[in-house]
């Protein structure tokens, strides 16, 4: 289905928007009036300028308070109507949204509402124009969908039909139910639909709309069973996305139209509308790759954790390091990104590496160069929303090219049990704009599941984590972001956990090894004494190793840190079988241990 | 009353709330649970701090879940209590909040419940510890303040009260009369009085709780009401602030402090507990001050506005600059904030300047040096929490020392009419931070009345915007704030409008003075005339001029802007007596007008 985006959910002047929208792939927009009011191009120009881009103006929006008013009212509404439908002609546009009124003016009279529609329809036919009747969650006598139908089937005009919003919709009912009257609407009167999702949320439904709209897949509604009977219904017009956001209004219109763009195409494919390349679901992680502007630090504190440095990258200035299944590039090379020591690339183990590739660039993912000299084993890779270069790889598979090929050994085996075992999972801290969307990323493109988002404390703030993870649990990513755009963004952590068998050993291990480990208050492990009872010498050992200990219903969970270097830790987990979780509860106590160590801001 | 202020209403470590709340003159804190924990201070250590502070530790809070629930349960709850009392020996901490269970396992059985925080008090006792219970409004089984007291009555026990908490209390109810039964409650059985306000807001109560507490006078509840229903029932303790809030959790910890400790000195106030120098509501804007590196782009446009350079100061590099009653100082001085043009001072006309100074000093405002020379008037002066200078000063009234014999005439005579009357009003941005704080500080420190906040699109995010006036309208400050904490906020405008009776002819005379107008686009006027009826010519004439209109039941506003010069820009405004507003629908044109002249971010 062609698709199309309201002006509104974009940052920008209108013609930023119109760009933004026509590079994303979108074939029509929905004209906001504000924008519009506020472009200093004349209609004609903005016509142009969408003409050039290649973009329909599907909808002009919205007109408000016209219907079941006392007669004054609506002659004045019919005046101010004739000066935008010319406005209109002059735009190009054919289709106007009538919003159900508001007005303290309004009767609840659905014949007089009937009768003010078919006159305005009869007044906009006379323009060649269609007048889309939507019921706001907030109307005053009209509400819901069924209720707009039923006047619009009343009023019987070919130049009147309705307007479909999943918001006003969905913010009403989730009950699947409810939306199974669309499909009986005849489609060629659905004269539009316009698509957003939301985080379920119980507050005021105006409030709600106006602020905290999302992208179809970002949110909690079940925008695709809409769709479906939308479909059913024959309804041919375009999907167009409507969505009021706050962080979205701050957000650069650019990458916001892209991800609008992806929302729309997982949405036609989960309701059958196309067949993009399947998801190729990561079965582990074969690497995580540092960059980093200074080889001594990282390298001794992966020794002091018992990583060895096995392999050197042929052509580049890359060490593996390694330890059981758990891989570490550490990469010194020239690059665009060198501001200190960061988590640069993630290496997803995939069955498919091609497939997993064509899917992501499907979804708009950037793909990156596939070889980047003739000598290397051709690696497919994307990058995620927060710049992560994601490679799709095969370790040691027949059949696949295995990326580990590009690295020559340099002598030193692997430590048959060095006590770390796999990486259990890597927290990437989002940009702020963008926590929304690494979740709809990562689901759809890697095809992973998302747990629910927590809210964390920090002493200097709330700070927001969502984890997606595989079914086995063999890829566990923690998706973070701070509390509001800042400056320092690019100084907030992300971590790389390794898991072990023998949390204690292991700990023992690396601080004998000249490691250092974050130390936790003792006021802590005097409040997990009340909480919970231990063998005896358990907590002391906790203690004395500055490890923190959760528990739910399925099993434990204990995992201490490393000091920091960049934006770079690393934890060392133990994780009971059945525990699904990170230790979030134990996050803010983490979080200030790390604060001690850094300057004041 | 004493005050108190619970750590988790402030942001940073331990230590750092500490101090802030006894540099604000805190008599007392409750301690977080969670901010002991993340402290690498042992209790003795937190205990010997406060003491050195002058804090006494009101309450360690908080103990959940403990009554009502299986006899198992209940056992382990109890163990977990004991080592909290062992630990609030430590601390030396004699009053603990119990907040009434959510637990799953809990079950709807007030006897029970009584029996369980009979014990529980029977075992604090036996550490000299007092057992606040407080009902939580989203509480599984007990949730209102008056099923809690039933309990604590029923339960009997002289080591076990009731807290109340005004957030629990008047989110689930603003009817006064559910708040009478608390003067009902013997004083001595109120253990401890929790204040915080919040905004009206429809919302989910847990949600609402956790991130939007504000302190008493920053948002909607009836606070004074409640208090003085707690000081009937004779209570004794402190009063004490818990405010979680997303923002003050980003806010540093002193300034947040000091506008807490105010909120209680207006709250007492109201109440009648204590009369500090009564407000004296300022009744004009003597001057508004910009502080400028280049004196002349300021000068020119000034000029174009028909201002005359009427006199300098004797002592310092500063003109004043005058039209009618509008009267504008330029600064161009050495100073500690010269970056970029600024409006850095207003003079607030004060029928009582010093007792304006004392007001503002007993609610914490910074008192600014009186006089900066010897030869200087006398001028009492505080700094706003956005550091804006405030004077307090006469113009021309006998008996008080007059600000303007500090200026020595320059021969030019203030122009009898140059179409300019006087100053309108003055738009202030706020750091993010402080926004809800502004306004009560301008509604507490000089008795100005506070409209709605309204929320205004900018192409690159929301504003939020908030006006504080005097009855009569000639003092109006417009305080705004950006949609979130930037590095850009010191380039956010500041404006002054000014007040004539002709626009159009003040208009025509600045430009043909050389003054350039904001330049409005062509598709607002076409909105307009969509929109109301104007006489022939007068919509022409707008369009010409960039003339902004607006409309409400009391009469027109009309307004239209110059360019911008460093942060700062004028408004010419004209307003019919009966309109009270600012022309916030016509803002998103203006905002959108003013970034085409800017660089693209």
């Amino acid at each position: 289905m062609r698709t199309s985006i309201a002006t509104v959910s974009l940052s920008g002047a209108l013609t930023e928007k119109l760009t933004a929208a026509a590079r994303a792939g979108f074939d029509g927009v929905e004209v906001f009036e504000n924008d519009l009011l506020a472009s200093p191009l004349a209609p004609e120009e903005i016509r142009a300028r969408c003409a050039d881009l290649g973009l329909s103006i599907d909808l002009y929006q919205p007109m408000r308070d016209i219907e079941a008013v006392p007669q004054d009212e609506f002659r004045r509404n019919l005046r101010r109507a004739e000066h935008k439908f010319r406005l209109m002609e002059r735009l190009g546009a054919d289709t106007v949204l009538v919003c159900s009124s508001v007005s303290p003016l309004a009767v609840d009279d659905d014949a007089l509402a009937a009768f003010h529609l078919r006159r305005l329809a009869e007044l906009a036919d006379g323009f060649g124009i269609r007048v889309a009747y939507e019921a706001l969650a907030w109307g005053r006598h009209v509400s819901t969908y069924d209720h707009a139908w039923r006047i619009v089937e009343a009023a019987d005009h070919p130049a009147l039909g309705t307007c479909l919003d999943s918001f006003h919709i969905l913010a009403r009912s989730s009950d699947p139910k409810d939306v199974e009257g669309i499909a009986d609407i005849p489609g060629e009167k659905i004269f539009f639909l316009q698509l957003a999702d939301a985080p379920l949320m119980a507050m005021d439904v105006l409030q709600w709309s106006r602020h905290y709209r999302c992208f179809p897949g970002q949110g909690g509604f079940d925008i695709a069973g809409l769709v479906r009977q939308v479909i059913k219904a024959g309804y041919q017009g375009p999907l167009s996305l409507e969505v009021f956001n706050d962080v979205f209004r701050q957000a650069e219109a650019g990458p916001t139209a892209v991800d609008a763009q992806r929302s729309l195409l997982v949405l036609q494919e989960s309701v059958g509308l196309t067949a993009p390349p399947a998801p190729v679901v990561p079965t582990g992680i074969a690497f995580a790759e540092l960059v980093s502007p200074d080889v001594e630090p990282v390298s001794e504190l992966l020794e002091a954790l018992g990583f060895a440095r096995t392999a050197r990258h042929r052509g580049k200035p890359v060490d593996l390091w390694q330890q059981g299944e758990a891989r570490v590039l550490l990469n010194t090379g020239p690059g665009a990104r060198r501001d200190g020591t960061q988590l640069a690339a993630v290496g997803l183990e995939s069955p498919d590496p091609a497939g997993a590739a064509r899917r992501a660039e499907s979804l708009l993912a950037p793909v990156l160069p596939r070889r980047r000299t003739p000598e290397d084993v051709p690696l497919d890779a994307v990058a995620a929303p927060d710049g992560t270069e994601l490679f799709f790889c095969a370790t040691g598979r027949p059949g696949l090219p295995d990326w580990t090929r590009d690295f020559e050994p340099v002598g030193q085996p692997a430590p048959a049990d060095g006590g770390i075992r796999r990486i259990d999972h890597l927290a990437l801290t989002q940009p702020w704009h963008q926590f929304d969307e690494a979740a709809l990323f990562h689901r759809s493109v890697l095809g992973l599941g998302a747990l629910e988002s927590v809210d964390v404390a920090d002493p200097y703030g709330l700070l927001r984590s969502r984890a997606v993870t595989n079914a086995d649990g063999s890829v566990r990513i923690a998706l973070g972001v701070g509390p509001a755009p800042s400056a320092d963004d690019g100084d907030r952590a992300q971590h790389i956990a390794l898991a072990t068998d023998d949390l204690v050993a292991a700990a023992r291990r690396f601080r004998a090894a000249g490691g250092r480990l974050l130390t936790i208050p003792a006021n802590y492990y005097d409040d997990l004494a009340a909480k919970y009872e231990f063998e005896e010498g358990e907590l002391e050992t906790y203690r004395e190793l500055g490890i923190l200990y959760d528990r739910d219903a399925d099993g434990a969970f204990r995992h201490c840190y490393t000091e920091t270097i960049g934006r770079v830790f690393f934890e060392l987990v133990q994780r009971d079988a059945g525990y699904r979780g990170y230790g979030a509860q134990n996050a803010p106590v983490r979080l200030a241990a790390q604060h001690v160590r850094r300057p004041v801001r």
